[in-house]
């Protein structure tokens, strides 16, 4: 038998459904999915968030791109990504059934090229790291990049094929995510979280803002970057999530100019990351700024005017495509660039956050392993690298001896 | 005593007024300053506009500058310019009070400068001609314009200092100009025009998209562009009006990087003219693409690219601040660059359009000229030079002899 929260009567500001066994905080592509996937296992599960489906996924370009994405150093993430985008197919498939709603998944491979020597060095590094890993990437020079996307610059000098790096549509995503929700019985709470309840050493559920308590048996972190500064948390134990900022364009491909790319093409230009990722329904998304300036998340002149330059130096014909939309977001960034999955040193309090460049990607797999976690008590091994307990005081502790 | 329209029963799809004096075909600041002034005297007016107050307004970044818009081998346009520059204050004022809006009429002054050597010789050439013109500015070094304005680039060569070159907001002006006409009796018709109507060899009103018939003893064709592509008219008498694009940006001052500017700066930039116009409430301007394009008016990538790179070469410090909007409007340019104004060759038909970069400038004189045609049916000597009958078969042969 289930004891309905005691703290809030019925009517308009009481509880949606009978005391949830799971409460979601945050209504994002990682907070949805583990709440559909805990849906999905029987377990009363609620979201809160104001605006659930919007945060990053509304700004995100949506690479599934494990491959090209490797960062030494990162082994233990590319392991997660990679079994992530391995699942990606299946899950979208199984996600568009229930939902009814397509993602715009898109199995298109990406080209990453090399604009000068400097590049060039850099990607063959890429290259031979890659195939250490056993992953499979093709060295191309640059006239066969040209012939693959005619829209290249003339300066590429090689690059990188990666026909297992793909994409889908991040907006798409969310709002089939969010459908798949309603449908499996997940209840919607349109409200923001203020604070974390705890109980003596416990977490007990959510204060919104307006002041009403949501208790449930266990509590998911899944607000993003918010997830590092939520009220309540006991300070040291606040996962180490901070904003980094990102500033994305979209533009349109005229059916005169299609295709115009036929696959996602990236580059490392001035230092910073430029990709450009077509859609099957002539958007062309072009990303992205990473910037560490705290909780500002607007779009400013420098941000898309550097994008613009570093997009056109790449396919200088991009100048002759309608601009249609400039928007900013912040990634939830993690001191390990990996996400933060299971519980915390805090009773009753698991996170799902973190997840930074890859959240979209890390979708199907981050699902998996809450779903479990929520329906068995267990963490599978796969999340075992990923515990929130790492950057704890004890790990510092373990880290420093 | 006066006629009802015949042709349209009363009701929804009928008259707004009994059969009007004057009907103006199109609700932007020129076709509202000319209805303002008609009912002024007293004329039954009648403006036809799906959107009036809409147009080129809301795209224009409203400089009144007709000393630093100064052309070789355009001295009539010029005084004309001057007439309208003159009037301002005045006109802002009556408006403003008949309205009960504001116009974000500021007297900041203009700075013209360079950023290389041509520009500095093309700037001096200016200040040579502007001065024969007996205009007032003044010279100043690199460093004197820095003092004036700390946030050009340390590049700036030198600059031209032009104290009577102000601006207005166009949004402002234009909803100002909305009000007044309604408060002084225009009336709106909310629908498009689809062609004159012309009866012997006489205009005599407009047919609307939905077939709906107005007549009115006098017609003025104030529809920006598409003046020159208007149904009816004979088309050897079309007004010679060709549309040229231009592509705005809006940034946003934040109180911390105040005031940034504090009078409009302009360059030529790579042999465009862009221009920065700082508004009281923080809005700064970035300005404009001419491009001849046809009807096209979408934001391209590569409009807005070379907005940024331009601003950020004069300005570096544009970088900061956030990207509000971006917009793209269409000028209504005339072969000579001038407006047409005053009767065609077709009797019942005045024309008050063509005014390609300067319509908010001449707002002010074109509705004092245009008001009194309507009112006494006489045009002032001030308007001579600028009759649509210039550009007519007549005048071509004129010019051939």
């Amino acid at each position: 038998m289930r004891s309905v929260n005691p703290d809030s009567p019925p009517g308009p500001a009481g509880p949606l459904t009978p005391r949830p066994d799971v409460l979601v905080i945050g209504g994002g592509v990682i907070g949805l999915v583990t709440a559909w996937r805990a849906a999905q296992r029987g377990l009363r599960t609620e979201v809160v968030d104001p605006a659930p489906g919007g945060g990053a996924a509304q700004v995100a370009a949506g690479m599934l791109a494990p491959v090209t994405e490797l960062h030494y150093g990162e082994e233990a993430l590319l392991a997660l990504n990679l079994a992530s985008a391995r699942r990606y197919p299946g899950f979208v498939r199984e996600l568009e059934e229930a939902a009814g709603l397509e993602t715009g998944y898109r199995a298109c491979g990406t080209l990453a090229v090399a604009l000068d020597a400097d590049d060039r060095e850099h990607l063959r590094e890429l290259h031979a790291f890659q195939q250490r890993c056993g992953l499979e990437s093709q060295w191309l020079n640059g006239r066969e990049c040209r012939r693959l996307e005619p829209m290249l610059a003339p300066s590429v000098r090689g690059g990188l094929r990666v026909d297992g790096d793909h994409q889908v549509d991040p907006r798409r995503l969310a709002a089939a995510l969010l459908a798949a929700c309603e449908r499996a019985g997940v209840a919607f709470r349109r409200a923001s979280a203020a604070r974390l309840s705890v109980s003596g050493d416990r977490a007990t559920g959510v204060v919104l803002a307006d002041g009403t308590e949501l208790s449930a048996d266990r509590t998911v972190l899944a607000a993003g970057p918010d997830s590092g500064r939520l009220d309540g948390i006991p300070a040291e134990l606040l996962p180490p999530v901070r904003p980094v900022k990102g500033q994305v364009l979209r533009l349109r491909v005229p059916g005169a100019y299609a295709p115009f790319l036929s696959r996602t093409v990236r580059a490392v230009v001035r230092g910073g990351h430029l990709y450009l990722v077509p859609r099957t329904n002539g958007e062309l998304v072009v990303g992205a700024t990473s910037e560490e300036l705290g909780w500002d998340s607007t779009v400013t002149a420098g941000g898309v005017y550097e994008l613009l330059r570093d997009a056109h130096e790449l396919i200088p014909g991009i100048t002759e495509l309608p601009l249609t939309e400039t928007g900013a977001g912040l990634r939830p960034a993690s001191p390990d660039n990996a996400p933060l999955l299971g519980p915390t040193e805090l009773a009753g309090l698991i996170a799902a956050t973190g997840h930074h460049r890859n959240g979209v990607l890390l979708a199907p797999v981050t699902g998996d392993l809450l779903g479990e976690l929520l329906a068995t008590g267990d963490l599978p091994e796969q999340a075992r690298p990923f515990t929130p307990r790492r950057f704890g005081a004890a790990a510092s502790e373990e880290h420093l001896r």
